[in-house]
């Protein structure tokens, strides 16, 4: 197949890959901007149709700095050794599911990189545009 | 030992383990902001002395998004079976290395992720903050 590279000579990945390996694994990066400055943390994933759902602390600071606010998240797999990997970026806003949709979705989100004491809501990135890139071998 | 751990119940690492853990990846994930947006790329890197020192493409684009701007960037290892992971967080600004430092890291850096046919520059996180934090099993 003559996969479509850009202009850095990694392979361009379709949208359909793209939520393949999203879904693919069960931790990603999300990146959220306080005051001009990026930050990322680790959280565990789901991906509904487009959307990327996930699990965030309930609070103010939850609320201010991500709700409505643009986000990226971000999924890879390097191999280093076999100098191969690809990555799937998701640019977008996140939005809090309603009640109905966290119900569905708190059996499906795996809590164990959240200690579940903590109150939580869950939130969903709905993607302005959503990226992959594969690294090819030389 | 009776280590300290944050309102989530996190373990919060030293800056020592902070930069070990930092170091002992060979590629993260780097967080920049493009008019108000995040985006991340996983981006190889090392670790001189406080800071993080990895490669970027030459380019307007790279100068406008890192020099001198807030970035972040972020190591991770996740094991969801044993429910164990860490996470470590700089965040400060980029600036390009000088000529004599370039071709130091240049042997240093790896090289597997990015085509040796682009031009690249060598960039430095200044670092403000360093933070990590290890999840502990329940």
């Amino acid at each position: 197949m003559d996969a479509a590279t850009d202009r850095h000579d990694l392979e361009v990945l379709s949208l359909q890959e793209c939520l393949t390996l999203l879904g693919s694994r069960p931790l990603g990066r999300l990146a959220y901007v306080d005051k001009g400055v990026p930050s990322i943390v680790p959280v565990n994933h789901i991906v509904d149709g487009r959307t990327v759902v996930f699990r965030a602390l309930h609070g103010a600071k939850t609320d201010a700095l991500l709700m409505g606010r643009p986000v990226a998240f971000e999924v890879d797999d390097h191999d280093p050794a076999r100098a191969v990997g690809w990555s799937v970026l998701v640019r977008g806003r996140a939005e809090p599911v309603d009640d109905e949709e966290a119900r569905r979705f708190a059996a499906e989100l795996d809590t164990w990189a959240a200690p579940t004491a903590m109150r939580h809501v869950i939130v969903r990135i709905l993607p302005d545009e959503i990226t992959g890139r594969r690294l090819r071998r030389p």
